[in-house]
């Protein structure tokens, strides 16, 4: 018993410090994704989440999401909380990343207070915690959602959306004519080092999300865990590359990236369930979802700089649509509600929210300072001061 | 028994894998905070300093410090060695980040020897090794001391003093009258990137040096040492925030990164001795020290180009008091004088040694090879050489 | 029992997660090294790999190697599966890096599938693995190579070879008057990055390699191998900045590390079996044979932008002899056996696999397309787009 509890502890504590690593492989994707002049924004905002969200969590979100502190007693209470508090800025960093370039740093930090003290205890509290929907119709506890396909990734896509039809797409994304302005990323070894880092840090997300690795039975979870998340990354990297090549005849990395992300985000609501081949199709699904979406959303002008709409709303829908068909045991119908459930509570909190932290602080930066670029008017720090700029 | 050692063995060269995540962790940190014609030598410093300080431990030092190879039977003694040759560099960095842009490598080599083989197993030795001063008036060894707020931070610091005194501020950095010339950082993701690394590192450095996972007990102590950690680490990063906000109505995302590392240094004498609450104080007082002592000892014309001296000898002291302030089984006194003999041996060693290899070996770059930049001189190698630069 | 089972399975997990932080390792490394136009082309090689050499092992390498999914029981087969499959892409990776700036992506991609899927998968069976040669005059699996001197190391080196003899050097490398053309690294703390990242997953590669932590003898074993695997790499470094001081009294940062990988290429045959200061001696021989033969190459004009013939051939065929010199229970004779039939498989498949694809499909890009950069012309993508070059 006591080498259980050290084991699992243990175990948590390595998950936890890989899904951290998650930290720095947002602020890199991002911080390569934009352009020179809004990386220190895009890099403080990921600073500035990691701190306030987890902070936030600590102190209210918490116990508000799980019951109490000591509500299970498996591992340590501590390992237990910290790889929990490693998922929270995840959801912020979604909403974040989506609406980079154009928005104020306090007004966001406003809004991370509010994803982890309320909007996403709430949400796990009726998936995976104390469940105040229990013995409702609303329940969803029966949700089949092992990492969060839905609890993270759409809850944090849902908050995305809501902020894009507030505040509007980057001054100049879509011109009066029609046409849609290009805008490309300006640093590609940054974009590969954060999406590897977040494909790692994923290893620790899923398999961490088993809860435990010391029986002969949850090793053998965990380890078919980890092996079916990384299987959908690379189905998911896979055919983003055939289809960017295939339709551009170029290797577009950075849609290859997406589309492993994307994977990624499809396999995390099951992976434990799923045989070895299974992620091939579901991950290769996902990054054709992202492939397909990204333009897509550009034609309705919901200007998302990083393609996390397509990345993890998207994908994260898929994702637990994909357990109840591919798993027998689990109900398409659960998992439809689930997700339906999920997206009625977190789209209109976030609309309001952010409606009225953008009315009353201005999310959104103005035209000038989008113009200037987000880094002088927030940080008075350039990225990269001392590399001449040809734009 | 035998599942104890190997446990611990496994635990430890987790720990030991995170610590060096922070060598990188270090370099990016640096290469992202000195001027582009200095990011090479900042670089090739770094691994010198690994590659130096640690052999320099492995043939002498480490005998010295603890007396033998085998003190210990709980685990594997490579694995307890790898641990403690991981910590040994760290001082060195410290001391070689703070004299950034106006060092020379081959003598900064000879400090390095004398770091790994001499003055850190001095400090080692007479708190956390086979303490020579058993027995005597000058005896520390009740000091408390986890993971070297004293031992690592402190003694990085006392070297760093010694060094800033010795070698002056860098060419041009304050004018003859009395203007201060800002020298902004030259790439912001590294500084993000480096940051982070050193961050998750810390939670091998503070989770290790609980020195075993394999008990109830210990395994708690190890997920609480890292939770607090953590948290200290965050209220450092808000502090920082907070206070740069409140002063410049700008988020100084390199301030509120030095604010998060002085908070994880002030935490790292007690984190298993804490409540979860109380590292938010230690930590936002170890942020906001770096925030008011920065520009502090700018007035005083000491230049410190990353903010080491704030960050590790301010809080290095900082955190050491606070284990005597807010666990009441700990003597303030016994803190005070841990902090005292420490720098009393730290601080005059570390100024003789660096006097004499500065004096014969010239450690100040000449006033010709700042301008030129140390690259170019001491290494023949541009960071960037592809980047036309704007100065 | 069960609990050996857990732990071997959470250790392959561990030491799995390591090296594939070499793929970003790998990707900076190189991303680094050459010419901002083809780094964007590195970058999506690197992605490419990971994913497709995997996938080609998964379905199809993997039980060619082993026989079977089942061929052991000492820890989750997933677990053991993911393990191996890590290594995969560092043979391509091997080949890919040093005719980096010169080459085309789907051809790559082909080459990549032949390696997944049956070049390193012949070479594990023969020596790791399923063994096909028992019994016969060719049977080589006696040969002492923990986790891959020759099978790794040796056998990607023998795939570069083979392609650099069939493609040939950069456009403008060799001048027709004799002289070198000197092409600068663009992004030295990427560089410093990923060799760091490298050096990291190395501790998982080797340390995985004894296949067990679950005893206290293999605990010790596994501690052992990490250590001597870190002297191996800090003597190669210290031994490259020597040398080059010596040379030209100046500090270059990318030969001190690839003198590093050097080292910790020549350990990694047998890490578990040597004292602790052999890997001082075999890494310092490692690192020399960097410096000497990188130099060497040039003047056969065989072209390698990354040293990789020199870091990987030259010292993955040294490391293996080394553990015949100084493992007095190891056959010189065996080891040399190893190095000469390995050789003779995987350099004509390599040649003949890759002559093919380069007949067909150009592997190699043409003058044009170099002169403008692989970015442009691949991928449609520059890495950098913002800032000035100059030139």
């Amino acid at each position: 018993m006591e080498m259980n509890y050290v084991l699992d502890t243990f175990f948590a504590i390595f998950a936890m410090t890989l899904i951290i690593l998650m930290v720095p492989g947002f602020a890199m994707l991002e911080a390569g994704l934009v352009r020179t002049k809004n990386v220190t924004s895009v890099l403080t905002v990921n600073v500035m989440i990691y701190a306030v969200a987890s902070l936030s969590f600590m102190l209210i979100g918490y116990e508000y999401a799980f019951g109490s502190w000591d509500h299970q007693d498996g591992m340590s209470k501590y390992a237990f909380f910290m790889f929990q508090m490693a998922f929270v800025g995840k959801v912020v960093n979604i909403m974040s990343g989506g609406v980079s370039e154009r928005s104020r740093i306090l007004p966001l930090a406003l809004f991370t207070i509010a994803v982890g003290a309320f909007i996403y205890p709430t949400i796990v509290n009726i998936t995976w915690g104390a469940n105040f929907l229990d013995g409702t119709i609303l329940d969803i506890s029966g949700l089949s959602d092992l990492a969060g396909s839905t609890v993270i990734h759409s809850t944090g896509g849902w908050a995305l959306l809501a902020a894009i039809f507030i505040m509007g797409p980057r001054r100049g994304r879509f011109k009066k004519n029609g046409a849609i302005q290009v805008i490309p990323a300006s640093n590609i070894p940054l974009v590969t080092l954060g999406a590897f880092l977040l494909w790692i840090g994923w290893f620790g997300f899923n398999g961490g999300s088993v809860g435990s690795i010391s029986s002969k039975e949850s090793a053998d979870a965990v380890a078919l865990t980890i092996m079916n998340t990384n299987t959908a990354g690379i189905a998911g990297a896979i055919i983003g590359w055939l289809l960017t090549y295939y339709r551009y005849k170029k290797f577009d990395v950075t849609m290859i990236l997406n589309g492993a992300l994307g994977g990624l985000v499809a396999v995390t609501a099951g992976p434990d369930q799923y045989d070895i081949y299974t992620p091939i199709l579901i991950g290769a699904i996902g990054g054709a979802l992202v492939v397909f979406c990204v333009p897509l959303f550009d034609k309705l002008k919901m200007d998302d700089p990083v393609g996390a709409l397509s990345v993890h709303l998207v994908n994260g829908i898929w994702g637990t649509l994909a357990v109840g068909i591919f798993v027998s045991e689990v109900s398409i119908i659960t998992q439809l509600k689930g997700i339906v459930i999920v997206g009625a509570i977190a789209f209109p909190i976030s609309y309001i929210v952010i409606y009225a932290i953008n009315k009353i602080f201005s999310l959104r930066a103005g035209e000038e300072e989008q113009q200037e670029g987000i880094d002088v008017t927030e940080c008075g720090i350039e990225a990269y001061p001392e590399f001449k700029r040809s734009f």
